[in-house]
């Protein structure tokens, strides 16, 4: 079988294995598509060689085949596709207070342990979620990163009819949009790149770009003054942290999606002022993934307009360097038989 | 009638007037305490000149009777025992979606229109709020400060058996501590003034000072490594926000009490990794009222012991002086019949 490995240094390196047999608990998949994560790209970078233990086989966007399972294993036969929700909670505690996919000591598979970016990946059984059998493997490999943008639009307690303010029109800012607007919302997604809104403009998304237009006032103009009910911080960024206090109405929740990285200012008398809330949401918890399978196992949203390429996985090194080269693009996909 | 004003530069006059019949719609209510809240000692400060209407009577925490009754008021006869709710919330509009009570052009009354620190006081009746015959008129005055703390506790969403920690053991802060614990939330009240410390003992609750003990640690160990479930930030000072995303739970509340005038460093990472919530709250609502307004009936917390002092309304000017002598002071009352 062919694997790869995040070696350090900006390299990844390709070679063949023997395929192993599935431990007790665990089944072994042939992966189909694997996406690549920004999280993949901050490990690339280097940014987290102290959490990783390289060599480390990455990946954690997928989709696949069982071909083996393990002893134990009653809930799945091979031939099952299947997608992993990369959440090995095994040592949740009860001070973690039941909520496991942030317990404190998680470890996320495919950072903290090997990933999907190989041909046959052998995890424990409790992390698979089962697709129907005519489910899209390629679509498939976007519920990850979909299910982040379900489980933020749950947190947010989104309502059909309210206005959504999404601050950052990248993969899971655009995810978290289509989202919001299939529950029924009215969604406005600032963005200051071009290319990322015509891709949000392609997915019958309104934008706006706060470079051009304020924002505020924009917001203010379509909601008759009442601004934005709920707010997604996708951006990162200190422009964001200004408006998102800003451009949410009375009682309005902003949703921190964002990894900010240091301490940043905050308008904190706005929360005051207004009785904002602010809401921490990170990765997703089952029904979030469940939410996201129901999704694209219905096709209804334009998914196949966000994976923008597909390689072979034989070109992991080139496909890193070009998202490098790149940053416009939204999701790449690699195939993980080729 | 004996009336008081704010002239500006830390001066409050007293004169004689004639009293007023109420108009249409309004009650003239015999003040019987009025409490010095921080807000009034910021405008003795000259801290809100811009906002207030110099010369301006002050004063919204209050207690009294009715005294007279307008045309059209039907719910109301002379001898009942009030308080009034401060909040003018007549221009109200769509967009503030039913949150009147933080409506954007909310008029908060003894600020932005006459107050209680006067012996009779014209008010329209929808601000009042009925109490019991034998209600004590002295404790009732507490009744509008403790409506932020039943307001702050109800925003938390706290439940039975939680752990609260309460960053700021001012008035407020103590009063927030003693709901939150008639609750059945194990309060800590982090303070770092030894007198109220002291007070907050006398109160019989449990003090930590974070000069002297790591609050978190602290917390951390009474908890069983759960940390806090609702922690309400009265500081309004850099190290309350910087202890507030440290000692928060997993999944924990954060409730914004403090006025912070300028954007501060918040640590947003904490937010999205342990799924905190920020919580705006300001002033109240009828139904915080109407749970303070038990309160006081029932009569089973210590407030008698909030209040530390209680002078003639005809000594307003040394009141606000003594009040800057020794900030230490929980609730200073004014007899305004005297």
């Amino acid at each position: 079988m062919m694997a790869t490995q995040y070696e350090g240094n900006k390299t990844f390196t390709i070679f063949e294995k023997e395929k192993e047999q599935p431990s007790k608990n665990e089944v072994r998949i042939k992966v189909a598509f694997v996406g690549v994560c920004g999280t993949d790209v901050h490990i690339y970078h280097g940014m987290m060689d102290k959490r990783v233990n390289i060599p480390v086989t990455i990946g954690h966007e997928m989709s696949g085949v069982i071909d083996a399972v393990g002893e134990g294993v009653s809930d799945f036969v091979i031939g099952d596709k299947v997608v992993v929700r990369p959440l090995d909670d095994r040592k949740v505690k009860p001070s973690d207070k039941g909520f496991n996919h942030i317990c404190e000591e998680l470890k996320f598979i495919g950072i903290d342990s090997p990933g999907a970016m190989q041909e046959y990946w052998n995890v424990p059984a409790f992390v698979l979620h089962k697709l129907n059998n005519d489910t899209d493997l390629k679509l498939a490999a976007l519920i990850e990163p979909l299910s982040v943008a379900t489980h933020d639009v749950r947190m947010s307690g989104l309502q059909a009819g309210e206005t959504v303010v999404i601050l950052g029109g990248g993969p899971i800012g655009l995810l978290i949009a289509l989202v919001a607007k299939e529950s029924g919302a009215q969604v406005i997604v600032s963005e200051i790149n071009e290319t990322r809104i015509a891709k949000a403009k392609e997915l019958g998304l309104t934008t706006v770009n706060p470079m051009q237009v304020d924002v505020v006032a924009y917001v203010k103009e379509q909601t008759e003054g009442r601004l934005a009910d709920v707010v997604f911080e996708v951006a990162g960024v200190q422009s964001a942290l200004d408006v998102m206090t800003e451009v949410a109405g009375i009682r309005g929740r902003i949703v921190m999606v964002a990894i900010h990285g240091e301490k940043k200012p905050v308008d904190l008398f706005k929360f005051f002022w207004k009785e904002l809330k602010l809401i921490g949401a990170r990765v997703y918890e089952k029904e979030d993934y469940e939410k996201s399978i129901a999704l694209i196992n219905a096709n209804k949203l334009p998914f196949e307009a966000m994976i923008t390429d597909v390689q072979p996985l034989s070109n992991i090194q080139q496909v890193f360097e070009n998202i490098d080269k790149n940053p416009d693009g939204m999701k790449v996909l690699m195939d993980c038989s080729l």
